[in-house]
């Protein structure tokens, strides 16, 4: 069993759909600049055209709305940084109100942004979540004042899983005269996603979320929407995100689209089955254990639960000497010692939140997968919690002896 | 003959090396998010690292100074907005002198920057070049007064293949006390680049062009200065660029820049000679042409000529019926019908600009293909002058008849 390999750190990234994997190597023939005017770039454009249209149909947008970019990051990056153009005047006519209301479990990519454009003068209100990180609605009405320009919530959280309500949101966004986006990262190829129904003007993708390559996302931009590329230079993208197109990494988000669309409605009651299955199996096999995240309102791939007396990273390491990848919080603020701003947000000490791991299976997480995780975990914990001085059971974490 | 396809547009892009098509297809296999903690993500950041030594010691440069982007624009974006952060003090302590000087032939993805930062209060000082395409170096000295905080100057031009004396320019831009930018997207694998030669703080580079993939960049930063992300997020990069790393992209750049660095002295020979009979051949078969970019300080594989009374756009589609793929001007311009920034900078007028190609050959590019060209060119230029009412040899080339 030593040598056995399990991954269920699927929301930090995903391995490439095989069919994802084919049409890349067959993608590589096919050098064209699809800038270029001649028979290669002819071909190339062909090709991501027809990539856009299908990326764009199974969020029901056109394919006009779609902007091909670098990452989730750059796309979100590119929403906020509107603000930052915007009241420069470099969209004729258009002159951004100067809030941005977002929430306190965005991912870094927004909340850093954020940040830097407070530093230039834009006001930024960060909502609270309650303890399953659903949005305080009261407090966003609260907030939406008319100088807020942008509302920017996630669809559904990385660490934690729970969903939002975005039609309601937006809705509410739009009476106050703000723009809407969400970053669906987490949510895309996970949930249906329908632009007109989700009522967002911005929404953003990334491909290695779902099956797809690394380095390649792309941002729904609703029609009529002030717009500023946030990379400038050459007219790719209609003008709207300069750069050579990345044709290979273009066709394989749409090939990991097509088979998101063939896949997601069954492969959700299958993740939804297994983690009731890890649920209540780590419930009846471990004591003293917290779930985080919503209990209905989340991903059916995404358990994030923890353990008081046992740190996420120990877990974690103990768990990878087995053969079993998981992560404590998000892979972008690996590196850290700062604990989980998600689970802070949601009212967790600090303990809970160090003590936290998240399993987030994905299309090849097998119900044998499941059981050997629950084979293994118990012996992990109680062995990470008897070495821990602090730990006393059901409550008083601190300080013993 | 007819069915024959001969690439001859290598600075808009280039095929896959055979070994990087290799590299990308093994490396499809590794999935991990380099961020992560366990097995999956220590594979793909070991992976990272070892890619970021082989293409910072290509350039001289230590492995802590490079940084992997998604393209050549969003290096050039960084570097220049590190003024728009920097006036807004993100760099605690550091405060960017507010004017750049760059030069009227740069890419777009630096002009339009240069322009953006215009809008916001930046000084942009754009440098004359001499008819080959040669920064002018006394209005250099001029510009380079006391608020100059960034000079912009690529090492050679995609267009016309001419080459700055960046070592130069450098050392006067230090003398100024201001920072030194290249764009050595089109130097960067087709000339020896060394960054303590070339004297630069930064060096932006794009596999792409050397027989990498597309949406895979790197910048060099030299140790100690000032700098700023240009997307936010996740801490990605040693915090410099957030977004989950393109790790197929960056190991697909590291071989690319493995097998440049094996091939491309031979190369430089190899096409400096056959651009010599191509630009012999033309001379002596046909009429009434110009050639543009420096004679001698100029790419080895980039030939770019005007054959007056013949548009452009009309010579690439009659050569691109057969079979021959070559550019006019840029490929990020195509679709806009202005004339080349490039050759109206170095002084040719607005006919002399439209009636201009760009042949850039490659790894791929053999004699017979060049044979082959001389062949067909000449027939395709009296073709299309014939059916120029304006044409008139020698001269004289406005409104005839
Ligand atoms: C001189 C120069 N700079 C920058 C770029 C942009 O590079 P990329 O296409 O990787 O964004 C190009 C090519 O398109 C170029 O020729
Ligand atoms: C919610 C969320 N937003 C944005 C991102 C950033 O996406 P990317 O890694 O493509 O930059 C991630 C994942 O890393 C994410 O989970």
């Amino acid at each position: 069993m030593k040598h056995r390999r399990i991954y269920l750190d699927n929301n930090a990234t995903t391995p490439l759909h095989p069919e994802v994997k084919n049409e890349m190597v067959e993608a590589m023939e096919m050098f064209g600049n699809p800038s270029s005017m001649h028979a290669y770039g002819r071909e190339a454009r062909a090709n991501v055209e027809h990539a856009r249209r299908i990326v764009a149909s199974f969020i029901g947008a056109h394919e006009d709305e779609l902007v091909f970019v670098g990452s989730g990051s750059e796309a979100n990056n590119t929403v906020l940084s509107l603000f930052a153009c915007a009241s420069n005047l470099c969209i004729p006519g258009f002159k951004a109100r100067q809030t941005i209301v977002t929430t306190r479990i965005e991912h870094p990519c927004v909340l850093e942004t954020s940040q830097c454009l407070a530093h230039r003068g834009t006001t930024v209100r960060l909502l609270d979540v309650d303890r399953y990180g659903r949005v305080d609605m009261d407090q966003l009405k609260e907030f939406l004042t008319d100088d807020v320009g942008l509302v920017s919530v996630m669809t559904a959280n990385n660490e934690i899983g729970t969903v939002q309500d975005i039609a309601a949101i937006s809705r509410m966004a739009h009476e106050a005269g703000a723009l809407m986006h969400t970053d669906a990262v987490q949510a895309f190829g996970k949930l249906p996603l329908h632009v007109d129904d989700l009522g967002v003007d911005f929404l953003t993708m990334s491909a290695h979320k779902i099956y797809g390559p690394k380095g390649i996302g792309a941002l729904y931009v609703r029609k009529g929407t002030p717009y500023c590329p946030f990379i400038r230079g050459g007219h790719q993208e209609k003008g709207r995100r300069a750069g050579t197109e990345n044709t290979l990494g273009i066709m394989g988000l749409a090939k990991a689209v097509e088979m998101r669309a063939a896949e997601m409605e069954d492969e959700a009651v299958r993740l939804a089955g297994m983690k009731e299955v890890l649920r209540k199996g780590i419930e009846e096999r471990i004591d003293d254990v917290l779930f985080n995240g919503h209990p209905e309102h989340n991903m059916p791939n995404t358990l994030n639960v923890s353990f008081p007396g046992a740190e996420g990273e120990a877990i974690l390491l103990y768990l990878d000497l087995e053969g079993i990848a998981v992560s404590t919080g998000s892979a972008c603020a690996s590196g850290s010692l700062d604990p989980s701003h998600v689970l802070l947000a949601t009212g967790s000490d600090a303990e809970r939140a160090h003590g936290s791991i998240r399993i987030s299976m994905g299309r090849e997480t097998t119900m044998e997968d499941i059981e050997y995780v629950l084979d293994v975990l118990p012996g992990v914990i109680s062995k990470i919690r008897s070495m821990s001085t602090a730990y006393i059971k059901g409550g008083e974490h601190a300080a013993a002896e």
